[in-house]
């Protein structure tokens, strides 16, 4: 595995790596969900390159930006372990946005919604690294996890509208054994905090199973997500969402597809998860996964 | 040469094209300062691929998209005489733009001056059109006309700030003989405003001499320009700009170098024109031109 610590290293050892490119954008503090994404980029193309940068564009001024948790010698073990050929951790923030910087990606629509809507930046932010990232890796495919599923469909609509020849693979989400979403923020809980936080998953379980049990409507089922979650003293919710997976726009009546979310603080830690229904239906229409 | 009028084929087309590649890109109805960034493209990469797009996002809907002129064939016999390869004339707009189509890339501080003050949306669409078209040519040099200097520093911004891994050429504005500026929108010029456009080269002409007889104050020579147009009764001056080069804000005194730029209607039409103190200059400070 080679470490580039700025761009023009990364661009040198890019030029000598076998096609096609994966490419796994991190933020870094691996977890099992980071790596199973870097597992399957090895696996699935000829190299594998992973970045580790803290974006502070996608940060607002009130958020965990200082807090965000860093641990890049652990992170290197971790993606050596899982096959990566390169990695992609910048020095500094200037070596991304250098003085001067005043470029800016937005994806409209989608991003006024959920995350958007609480976080009016945040999108921009990661579309704006994103495109970075990929003009600077050249993958043939880019690998993300479900969990941020609002990520992953504006990730999606940036690679169709800029034109990127990048296939974008959404792997599912990668849980705890008692099914809390695995997340770099996790490590902010409380023990007795992260005793309340699979509380989420349970409500994307309730969800699965009204659906199962024919309800359609979309304002029962966020009803009784939202008591769920209401019951438990230590979650405040954020929003539960029953949504129409492209458009993002909530549902009346849930048709073929539907994109179940969630945002719950739990205590100060905003956690978020999402399912998809019907259940075990993939987050994106079109085939994505790998040929 | 070959002509691609889909993404589809372009992208076909390009998988073939030694490199390096040289773009191109234009709204059509060339003339000879397009051609002479052709022949250039030619001369100096192994293959030139130019684009030819009214795009219609760069547009106000106040200004002239619909009566932008067009000529298809000559426009490709003009580009096969200059050496052109492959020429994108994509049959429509939704195939650039296709429905949903929510992706947009700005780039700040200097669009909101000059061009981008009468414009307020041009820059926006200029900048996603290039990064788009960049993203589906992959050239490895671009070349663009001093004659759209700020569109040239937006570009060289863009491509600095996403990491396009391309050069960018600015190639010096070609002229009639009477020193108008070659440009698709003269020709909506009648006789008699077409015998008064080449009064924004006289004012370019008196700002060199100014500068060349020791005048430093970039409001003696906004004023000294500004009345040798205003003395033109066809010409409605929008604005006469003395500025940095760099961050495009107005000069109070000239110093190592000047953007002189002009913005002036001549009957209806819209003519811009500029020249670099001390003359001579080149546009982009660091070395653009090719290896």
């Amino acid at each position: 595995m080679r470490l580039a610590r700025s761009i023009s290293e990364l661009r040198a050892l890019r030029t000598d790596l076998p096609e096609p490119v994966g490419f796994v954008p991190t933020m870094g503090f691996l977890h099992e969900g980071h790596l199973s994404l870097a597992r399957r980029a090895h696996k699935e193309c000829a190299a594998a390159v992973a970045s580790i940068f803290v974006n502070p564009t996608q940060f607002s001024p009130t958020e965990d930006l200082a807090a965000y948790p860093r641990d890049l010698d652990r992170d290197l073990a971790m993606l050596e372990s899982a096959g990566t050929d390169v990695v992609f951790a910048p020095t500094s923030d200037a070596e991304v946005y250098p003085p001067g910087y005043a470029t800016w990606v937005t994806v409209g629509g989608i991003t006024e919604r959920l995350e958007g809507a609480s976080r009016p930046t945040h999108f921009r932010g990661v579309a704006t690294i994103v495109a970075k990232l990929f003009l600077l890796v050249r993958p043939q495919r880019a690998y993300f996890g479900q969990k941020d599923a609002q990520q992953a469909l504006v990730i999606d609509r940036l690679i169709a509208d800029l034109n990127f020849p990048i296939e974008l693979v959404v792997a599912p989400t990668v849980r705890e054994p008692d099914g809390l979403a695995m997340s770099s923020r996790n490590t902010y809980l409380s023990p007795v905090e992260r005793r309340a936080a699979p509380a989420l998953r349970r409500a994307l379980d309730l969800a699965e199973s009204l659906w199962q049990d024919g309800e359609r409507s979309g304002a029962e089922i966020r009803s009784r997500l939202t008591a769920l979650l209401r019951a438990d003293p230590l979650a405040r919710v954020d929003y539960v969402s029953v949504a129409d997976p492209d458009t993002l726009e909530e549902l009346e009546t849930v048709g073929p597809r539907a994109l179940v979310s969630l945002a719950v603080r739990i205590g100060k830690t905003r956690l978020i998860d999402n399912t998809v229904l019907p259940p075990g239906s993939p987050l994106l229409e079109r085939r994505t996964s790998c040929s």
